[in-house]
């Protein structure tokens, strides 16, 4: 019987207000590693394991997520590193910069915390969610911001092998604090034990947006906040865009509402408090080709000639943060 | 180990193209009886058994639902099955004919079946699926028309007592062809298997509109045809309206799009040749109290200043009909 | 939607006794087509396909299995039944005669039932069930002594498609009242719905024969009849052989106990009248290599140097015909 | 959500080779603190937390099982324990020494361990399960032989309340290396990860010994002991005892074999050096009413004119240890 990974933050959760997952996830946990891997994942774990064996003295993630600084790291180490991490490309969310080494990511996930953070409720102490994490970068403001607890869900594997690369530098103490579980929502039960749930461009992947802003709801226990970020369109409260098969190139896009809509739709599911923080339309500086990322970006996805419309015709996006309290 | 009621229509099933629902029917149907039975539900069943133990000759089903004529019953079953109908009020969906007994229901559902009869693919041979089909007046013209089999599916458990009152009369060879299963569409397998799958005045109470169309289509074989029809607002392919608690006193409304926008959700889930076939404001003639329907009805539900506002400042119900084929 | 093999025996439980069957059968059943099947199955059944398309209407199952005689075939279809036949290789239980082909199988399973059948109930009109029924020829007896519907387990596919080789033969009236399920008895809700349960020749095969005896029981309805017949030595109610890895060339035996043992287990569970009918010692004639089974049978499996033991040194094989009935 | 009595040990299991009985554990631990406790427990639960904070630092559990000397509680603290110890009688398996407090249980469990204990592979470091391990008694001694881990299953719930009771007096550090469950074995996943599973008393009260058997070496690692100590009778490897209804008036007594049956019994299911270690009849001393178990014991349950027989008739009870490894 081969030793989970995840034996650490299960020792780690009979300490939390979430001992009571114990009931469910390791099983979701050993069905993955059993029959959820691919082939690539195994080459990552590999790869991960001829990283530098550093631990970062130096880390900041109050005002980006750096952990390390150059002189933690000898040239040697420097080098591999740099090689060794491009096999996780694409980076997508970040940046990160690890022992002075920049990994310039396709978004810049740190200007969308910078919308974000303002108008929460104090994170210091409490027990977080991200739903549809990504990477991570984000989990690790969250403990920048004094989060107990961070924990991710994202069926992505590479972001789970992204996620790892960058835990392994941090020393255990931190690392404990933070985990990444290759899980989709629909797998969790309703925990009700979360202070603060986020969920930052999922809801427009979701063929349905009630039922998943419910299971959101349900992750949060009584009192606690949610945070949605999502594509919106213009319009009033009965405006609601369903595209083809491709909104900005992107497969299964369903529901991009309005603010109006969104807010409607969260009080009509009992939250309390629903206020719209902010409304952006994404900068082509915000989401674009990198070294890390060398595939197509957002300039590729909107018209050339408008830049105010995607090349299937819909509005370019726009996104909107909310926050919404639970009972 | 009681008999179940439903041992004749498993037998029926496996001379259809039904038959591999046996492999979940008997079993989802088991349950109900043994704890999804509510207590009226037992006496109702007592009570179907008082009725006069009489089989129509003389059946329309053609025109109207008309089961045997006045001169097939005594004046003592007559006043007998009045009697014992009257305790399966409210009736809403009908209006039925019984050895001359009239049974005006609150809804006259002839209407909403001439709206959608036309343009229908020939029914003749063909095995139907009513879901939500209330107390089963549209199956039965459904058989009028020529189909085989005609399956509804509506967990209410008056429903299926007034259906088996009305069922009562038919002869046994017309009695197997016609079924309804105490079911919610969740609780269907994908059964790929009928020709024609209807859902009359459903969709709007359904969370994820999305799922339920899929579900709807996942009944169907290759080529077969799905007939919605469902409450509509007047706009553009992106208008919604998701109304508040109530949409003219009902609770439990959720998605109200406009035709476009339905025809456009159909496409996009691979659904061919979609049309909107008929769109009505729905009169005060066609929903209000009768004599066997005496609670409150439309005209209670609309503002009494403005017709064309329900009570809670929404447009007044408007249906529309659209039908779609699978490929 | 391939159809299955069983529809027209589900639609016969929906007339007796066994309805409830119904609610796991057919899921069971079909797991077994989708997965259970192994490669020679689907050769087998091609292999029945080609036999000629013959009724017969001269059957004998009171003294024996014969099914047509001689001249109700042609002599090409003679040639092609002994050729198509001799393909489901070894035959082991029978013996069979179709349109006058003798089928002369390893054992003599007639001299078996005429130590068994004086001393059952009138068979007249039963549900009667036969675990472990090998090729069903028991059941084809059962028929003949009068038994309503006769239902055969045994998880070897061979077996199934024999059975099916030789129905194939017998008019639909007839076939509609026999069925060989390839299911092992654990397979089975407690039905408590047959009037006989027989089960010969399986015990011994069983690691917990207590809970093999409390599972044929379940599927008597009260006062029901269990039929046993077994391996047993001799030896008072404490004894009980448990050969090593092999008895008689056999693997997978478990308990041999005496008839004695044998009485009180069946007293401890609760049967009523529990009588010992027969006790023999298997004979050479009863067990032996034919034209239809050409591998090594029972006098390659005794010492030949003293045919009162097995080759591994235990007592031969000596058999005992337990009659019990449930309260 | 309430907070389950077994983080700790949840979190133990993870430092442990047993941490993939996380898979299962937690949710079978929740159903039973959900559904499976009957009232009294709770009221026990709240006698433990009445009972004198006291953590032992005199505690021998090499000799006996004696938590505490006399002088490290006060008289008051004594006249309390006396006192709420005595709500869990009776007490069966000991003796327990708690603080000078002497528990004088029916059994000299004491005895036992002094029979079984020389024939063991050193337990030092060795991860044991005792499968029916009543108050825990023989955990602690094997705690006190070296093993690192004990843990114990046991359905009954006074013994998880007797054992706790004791449990509260012993430092968290060894506490930590101790844990009774409430379950069966027929629960538990196949572990095949501890070094010594013992099952003492439990073999006879199984409808199925060899499925028993087998549960038990599924729980050992490749080259791990098994421990059986059952009851058996005189005879040779063909000899069982089946009693009736009730031997030693102890209904649920199923097969009692002679220790050379048992011996086959496990080479058969491929155990390797199997070797009787002991076989005593049980006295009259060992097993008998005291302060703390005033019910009937043995001298009640033989036969009063000759003690080598059960009121029953039965041979008295004598008990063999048979040792075992897995391949």
């Amino acid at each position: 019987m081969a030793k989970s990974d995840f034996n650490g933050f299960y020792a780690r959760l009979t300490q939390s207000s979430l001992a009571h997952w114990l009931e469910t996830l390791p099983a979701a946990l050993r069905e993955w590693e059993q029959q959820g891997q691919h082939g690539e994942f195994k080459k990552w774990q590999r790869t991960i394991a001829l990283l530098p064996e550093l631990t970062a003295t130096d880390i900041d993630l109050e005002t980006a997520v750096r952990i390390g600084n150059a002189s933690e790291a000898s040239d040697n180490d420097h080098a591999r590193m740099q090689g060794l991490l491009k096999q996780f490309m694409p980076w997508r969310k970040g940046p990160f910069e690890l022992f002075g080494l920049p990994i310039d990511t396709e978004w810049r996930s740190d200007w969308k915390w910078d919308r974000v953070a303002p108008h929460l409720s104090d994170l210091r102490g409490r027990t977080v969610l991200d739903i549809g994490c990504g990477s991570g970068y984000h989990m690790w403001r969250m403990l920048g911001a004094g989060a107990e607890l961070a924990v991710g869900i994202d069926p992505g594997q590479l972001f789970v092998s992204q996620f790892r690369a960058i835990r392994r530098f941090v020393p255990e103490a931190l690392a404990n604090n933070i985990e990444l579980l290759p899980l989709g929502i629909e797998q969790m039960p309703k925990l009700a034990a979360f202070n603060t749930v986020f969920t930052m461009g999922v809801l427009y992947h979701r063929r349905s947006p009630i039922d998943f802003l419910q299971q959101c709801i349900d992750q949060l226990r009584s009192g606690g906040e949610l945070v949605l970020e999502t594509l919106v369109v213009d319009g009033d409260v009965h405006t609601v865009l369903v595209p083809g098969e491709r909104y900005a190139q992107m497969p299964n896009v369903w529901f991009i509402p309005s603010s109006a809509a969104l807010v409607h739709w969260l009080e009509r599911l009992g939250m309390q408090n629903v206020r719209v923080v902010d409304e952006s339309v994404t900068s082509l500086e915000e989401q674009r080709a990198t070294e890390w990322m060398t595939n197509q970006s957002l300039a590729d996805f909107l018209d050339a000639d408008d830049r105010s419309k995607t090349v299937e015709g819909y509005p370019a996006p726009k996104r909107a943060v909310i926050i919404a309290n639970k009972k």
